[in-house]
């Protein structure tokens, strides 16, 4: 697993590096306190992944101009700027181990914060001059909003349904990931089959991407986390590892993994109990066999191109996806 | 006045009725809650000027196809966007006469419902399929977003000068007006003369706008305004009627104005003096000149185009813009 990390983080160093510098110069804020919020959310250990994903994808495509760092920071500003509002919804504390913006500043700035960053990230898409990139990112935003307000009107409802789930990661993760990759291949002005390849490969990892997150939340410790694991339970999230376990628990389990998640302050030992059902039930493995599903069909999506070592960055990328630790 | 309005009313009620009818329409929400917020913001009784100025605009360029309404709402969903944000940034109780949706409701339903409407703006501005259009929309919300945080840094800040508040306010308010005006022009394929003539004319209109918003704050009463009288003097938000106040009064009644602008519980009788110093230190008169100028200039742009019952309506508007009393 650090292998497949570490060989990922080598073959893509370079890129990474033009990225992080484009993601401070576009940045380029004349108010000094947006600059220091968005420099909070921004440079925080992100892993870069969206804005990464759009600049292979262009090059998959035959890309091999000077513009993708610049386009590709769209993608980072508007994750950064739906953590901003996230944060506040949630009421977090903390995020990649930092206390959240809202806190450290206010909820205004935050909120502003987070304007400003999808602003500028709707203007440098609108700088590609390119209409179907623009419409993808008008896309996004709207599929973004309705996610984030679904879940939030789901939030405790214990009748959610595992198609519901999906219904949110997908607005709330994969669009922003499929728009990422398909936007690569239009910068490079690639063949409509390419287009589609990509996009596709971009909603299975999005997907399996959220997926892993969410097991994560309930596998991980804080150290490796960044926030308190546990996290979605204690904000009422249901995800698919405890609304697959709620659907195969006897009665008596059942009603035990309810009273957990009813409960706002619930001790650690519940938590480990709470986890110990949902390995229990089924709900650990089905959620890593569903995500190892969408691996896989992104990996697939990928078939219409030749093997380069684009493609196998793409094809590790996804199976880091799964993987993944942090 | 009232006759102005009427005239203007009169003149354009089956375009407000038609645009009306495409805010319900585009809107098509999918989530209950979401449509619920959007409705208390939108149809609270608004004046629908923006998107009046992007249909005119439009026919003033000799545009007579069926989409200036859809595309026209644009411009309202931008600006029901930034009141919701705004609302919680103010910490405001009232707009238009009703609690503010962050009471109503709750701060995260309020952000959420507000990226949702920017996005539904985005969404349909992409719909254009007009390159230009997207990019003023996309500096809209960039300036917009810049705008409300210089605002927010300047709060109770004395030093503000007539130059700061003229940037919060083309930002915040003046690039709305002119990029509305200037997609009605870019929608009917105007010549670039026209669409700059139209650019110049919304963003000196803008300027009138909100210079007349801001004495309303110091000469209305709750009744006709729909909020508190004083609400930016409550929120320590320094506007013209006082900065040019300031710069003009002696020390005495400087100090006096500085007094109840430093607190945020001021009465009546405090309120009361405080706009009698803004009478006799010039502070009202000067703001009404430049607003009368602001005017001027909106119709000067206008020049370019002949005499038609548009370039009547969109004159009027202009004049409207100063003497409004809501």
């Amino acid at each position: 697993m650090t292998d497949l990390k570490n060989k990922i983080l080598a073959a893509v160093g370079e890129d990474l590096k033009v990225i992080e510098q484009a993601l401070a110069e576009n940045l380029n804020p004349h108010f000094n306190l947006v600059s220091q919020v968005a420099r909070h959310i921004l440079f925080a250990g992100g892993k870069r992944l969206r804005p990464l994903l759009m600049v292979l994808g262009a090059r998959l495509c035959g890309y091999s101009g000077d513009h993708t760092a610049r386009f590709s920071t769209i993608f980072e500003y508007l994750h950064a700027a739906t953590l901003l509002h996230d944060d506040l919804i949630d009421g977090a504390d903390m995020r990649r181990g930092r206390q959240v913006a809202n806190q450290l500043w206010d909820n205004s700035t935050a909120v502003l914060t987070g304007d400003f960053l999808l602003a500028r990230g709707l203007s440098i898409a609108a700088d590609t001059g390119l209409c179907e990139v623009i419409q993808t990112i008008a896309r996004i935003t709207e599929n973004m909003s309705q996610g984030e307000i679904r879940q939030l009107e789901k939030k405790g409802d214990l009748t959610l349904s595992e198609d519901d789930y999906l219904e949110v990661i997908r607005c709330k993760t994969a669009v922003l990931f499929e728009g990422a990759c398909r936007t690569g291949a239009l910068v490079a002005d690639a063949k409509p089959a390419a287009v589609q390849a990509l996009t596709d490969y971009g909603y299975h990892l999005g997907l399996a991407f959220q997926m892993a997150d969410d097991l994560l939340d309930y596998t991980q410790d804080i150290a490796s986390l960044g926030k308190h694991a546990g996290a979605d339970l204690r904000e009422r999230k249901l995800t698919l590892p405890l609304i697959h376990a709620l659907s195969r628990a006897p009665k008596a389990d059942r009603q035990c993994m309810i009273a957990i998640f009813e409960k706002r302050d619930f001790s650690e030992t519940e938590f480990a109990s709470l986890v110990e059902m949902l390995n229990r039930h089924g709900g650990i493995a089905y959620t890593e066999a569903r995500a190892m599903a969408h691996v896989q069909q992104a990996k697939t999506a990928l078939s219409p191109f030749a093997d380069s070592p684009t493609r196998e960055i793409l094809m590790d990328i996804a199976d880091y996806a799964r993987v993944r630790k942090t």
